[in-house]
């Protein structure tokens, strides 16, 4: 019997608003066993049903710019006014014993996290035209106008930077998108570049 | 909606003898649709039970030459004194018609379809200790003990190149490899890099 390490995947899932990135995130969880899911600080404020320290930390602006003097973030970025900020013990702490590790970020952070980390997997996730994500932000009864305008506007920006991933999601139907997302994840589980093996019977280099 | 073409993805997988692989890549054709199986050439002999043009196209040392030299083979090698090689131009096709590929190749010949199709993905698959391969090697009938001492001295050559895969699986168990094989073929369907992009609605770069 061979002995197997191996280290996790950072997992790097970006997405125009009202493509369900949200919900596919968090279905992915029912389907791949040992995900580690970081959380987010931001200084936004909490939607109804949002709990602190599950879906967000939310945070006061002087404890985030803190932390950022810290360097206590793997990437932050400023939203829609927001800051947004994933702290980089937590995640660097999972991948090391193995465990794979989902964000959902922005594009302009996933351009930040693949520079620090240049292992790491990224996945965008795209809705089947602009005219279906722009229904999905209608129908979010939690948005004013001006900020679908705004949401949609920014859209276009973020999916033109579809090509900088490694995968694309088009998401038609959320159970098929959860099984793509779920498939990239286990796919990536049998990479060579993070496995360090061991033939106790055989000299095989590791 | 947004068209979307795909080029089909080359799948190179190798393994020692006894690791399991033929049966593996039969297997995965029930769990991954629209798969093209590459059928290679031969000069060896048909074992009992395996169909020309099925298993292999088994012809003469004569003919296996004049394809060589006419550059017919994308790749092309001698195992165990027998000429194998893999018609270039089948598989080109299928890929430009976005048919996955799957190539059942022994590491020399993998090296040079990474040469040839730097985009390939190459998956290598193991079995669990060289113990667990040598005893699978004398319960194959067909190999006489010479055969099977020269199979383990070159498993253990074949298996010190894993590191050069992408994707390495371990065969503990044949459904679980099979299961593996067919999420990496189908997250591999995901990659942007083989992926070509419209939205009719929006201005985005292919």
């Amino acid at each position: 019997m061979q002995l197997i390490k191996r280290r996790g995947t950072l997992v790097v899932v970006s997405a125009p608003s009202g493509a369900g990135k949200t919900t596919l995130c968090h279905e992915v969880r029912t389907l791949v066993p040992d995900l580690y899911y970081s959380v987010s600080y931001t200084t936004r404020e909490p939607r109804p049903g949002e709990t602190n320290g599950t879906d967000f930390f939310f945070v006061t602006e002087g404890v985030f710019t803190a932390m950022r003097s810290r360097d206590e973030f793997a990437e932050w970025a400023q939203v829609h006014g927001h800051l947004y900020g994933t702290p980089a013990k937590a995640i660097e702490s999972a991948l090391s014993r193995g465990l794979d590790v989902l964000l959902d970020i922005d594009t302009h952070g996933a351009r930040q996290l693949r520079q620090r980390y240049p292992e790491a997997v990224s996945v965008f996730i795209m809705a089947p035209s602009m005219a279906e994500l722009e229904a999905r932000l209608r129908e979010r009864n939690s948005d004013a106008p001006v900020d679908i305008a705004r949401r949609l506007s920014r859209a276009r920006e973020e999916i033109a930077a579809w090509r900088q991933y490694d995968y694309l999601i088009i998401n038609r139907d959320v159970k098929d998108a959860v099984d793509q997302l779920a498939t990239i994840i286990q796919a990536e589980r049998c990479r060579t570049s993070r496995l360090t093996l061991r033939f106790p019977d055989m000299e095989v280099p590791a």
